[in-house]
């Protein structure tokens, strides 16, 4: 008996994933390269050189039997202590190893984080535009999703309706900052007001809401700033984090929940992480893969061409009208569509064979989504047939 | 709010999880070498070096954008492919890769397998003895976990108990054949009754009935026979594997669920699973690992250790009077313990420096597991051992 909740589930395709076979069709027609294919948070920036000498050395050094043997079922102690350490000389923490809990991306590590800090039926709040994807990992966890209706000024947080929605059910607040897809990131006045409502919003309710931080950008910041780092204004907090981006790896699936040593049963998160794994039959990420991670750990690829991409994005696209939040970080850009609806407008783009995400999807009506990790060059490009479009269109 | 359900599930710890750390702490005080762990399922044997080489040739050869890219959700094509045609070799099935999901080992594909093919409520039927960790893959979906006692004369199945016990809510029976813990291989008669039976059951209730069969030790067979390919006698069946055992790569968690092509929904199965997945944030094992095993399909590392060990084994314990059945594959042996309290009969054993696993945790009291994936060097020491633990004893 084929379960009917999974199967109905196969009907909704993702806007993203249709853009997306769309590009790569198109592409076979004219070639990839004239597809202004701008749909997919794919990086497009080699991974270090470091870490391919690195995996080499495992194999050809590491007798088989040693690298290639089960992981402990919470994660390879060596590895775990060496994330603690980095998060802790970066941002001045103080995790053990056994505040970390390897994961598939930070994909695992938000689901992993939510089944963690709520029981069916809990609330989990987070703020729009927000990655689709929250959908599937809260509500198949049992609990239900609410979306703050978005700051659209700058992206930062609507405190108000953040106000008015949170209450006694709700045990957890998921923020992703650098945000995918506005491109904003959090400042530490959003931060700090947004831990100071929820440690007053703890005391009136009488149990502990969670924070969890999905910061798989938190390395892709512009203008030479640094990303506040969350879990240092709020002690309740989960950080879910994925090497994907930062390192170009994002087949890899590696990433971990770090959980605040000042948080509720801190030193238990990780264990309490692999009972819900072992429901799934899933062990923690490949072994080559921890120790291939572990040895990189400090160092990103070369980011910088995101940050060109922006700025030539940015100013082009202001320069044809467009209102647009400047993005603090991420590969993303989100500026508002010229007409209402946004799936009109990107469809028309596709004449151009620009490929553009309408926002919906991100919980906002009314914008687009541009994911800018691919060539400078291939920017350049795109800029006259953006010209064209909006010229003969709006 | 810590979801009590999973901190409760830390209470409960792992009787094979004790003695392997028992053994380990033992093996500081007088040498690991001086201690006959028989504890653990972890293969003794190194990986062919055809997949070491191979894994660096795509680190040095591939791009690392095309290498480390995101895999597609459902898995990479050209390894699914792969697969299916290996299978459909090996076995004569017909097999496509749209038939084909990578998981993380075989655990994975259980927990996914029965989370396809059940509704919470459902019942899953498994034979005794069984892997315990089939408690949570099946509890923790929502379906309910029922075991059909031991044919303890044969450890095939006790077809009486299974007739009583399988009923209109049965929606997958699960078996595991080589089987862990007994090392029974079931024969064709076997599993030409299992499948007339079920198929008579489908008709009686009016629904499908799911054969799930968890095979990685299919490769792992004595006496040169092949252990019967299960999905060639029952077409609703979803088999599930993993290279862990065959290439010694326990912890690269690389394993499927194949899809009979004749079952129910045979090429939605795939698209099912990775839904399931998706809720919890996992998509497919990594890039690198799904390339580098796709290039060893049709190897094994060299296995013929376990038999030599499984031989000494066998002739061992029955010269000393255990009752035991040979077994036709895997790497663990399953005698009968010389008195009723098996949790009792290892203790005493520890004595000796032999870490042997009791039975109950397996779904039979009385019994106890050898898993002797360890050198032939060190089997041959043990049975000194042994024979001063019988002696002294029984």
């Amino acid at each position: 008996m084929i379960n009917e909740q999974y199967k109905k589930m196969l009907e909704g395709k993702s806007v993203i994933r249709q853009l997306s076979e769309f590009a790569t069709a198109r592409g076979k027609e004219i070639g990839y390269e004239n597809v202004f294919d701008y749909s997919l948070g794919n990086p497009s920036v080699p991974v270090p050189e470091e870490f391919t000498e690195g995996m080499i050395r495992l194999l050809k050094s590491k007798s088989s039997l040693e690298l290639h043997g089960y992981s402990p079922s919470l994660g390879i102690a060596s590895v775990k202590d060496a994330i603690a350490e980095s998060l802790n000389k970066r941002f001045g923490m103080s995790y053990s190893g056994n505040h970390i809990f390897p994961t598939t991306g930070a994909a695992g590590a938000v689901a992993h984080a939510v089944r963690c800090v709520t029981s069916p039926g809990d609330e989990v709040l987070t703020f729009a535009p927000y990655f689709p994807e929250y959908g599937p990992y809260i509500n198949m966890s049992g609990a239900i999703l609410k979306v703050v209706p978005a700051d659209t000024e700058s992206f930062q947080i609507n405190f108000e309706k953040l106000e008015e929605m949170i209450n006694n059910k709700t045990a957890a607040l998921l923020i992703n900052t650098p945000n995918n897809p506005s491109g904003a990131v959090y400042s530490r006045e959003t931060l700090k007001k947004l831990s100071e409502l929820l440690e007053r919003k703890q005391k009136e309710f009488g149990h502990d809401i969670f924070m969890i931080s999905d910061e798989p950008y938190r390395e892709i910041v512009f203008d030479g700033i640094e990303a506040p780092y969350v879990s240092k204004f709020y002690d309740n907090t989960l950080s879910c984090y994925s090497y994907s981006k930062s390192l170009s790896l994002p087949g890899e699936r590696m990433g971990y929940v770090a959980a605040n040593p000042r948080c509720r049963d801190g030193e238990l998160i990780s264990a309490i992480c692999g009972q819900i794994s072992r429901g799934i039959g899933h062990n923690c990420p490949p072994s080559i893969i921890q120790l291939g991670v572990a040895q990189v750990l400090d160092l990103t690829a070369d980011m910088s061409v995101y940050e060109r991409n922006m700025n030539i994005l940015y100013k082009e696209l202001t320069d044809l009208g467009f209102s647009c939040v400047k993005p603090g970080g991420t590969f993303y850009i989100f500026p508002k569509a010229l007409e209402e609806d946004a799936t009109a407008f990107c469809k028309k783009a596709l004449s151009y064979d620009l490929v553009l995400v309408p926002s919906d999807s991100f919980g906002v009506p009314g914008y687009f989504r541009m994911a800018y990790c691919i060539d400078t060059e291939k920017v350049e490009r795109s800029l006259e047939a953006l010209r064209r479009f909006v010229k003969e269109n709006y």
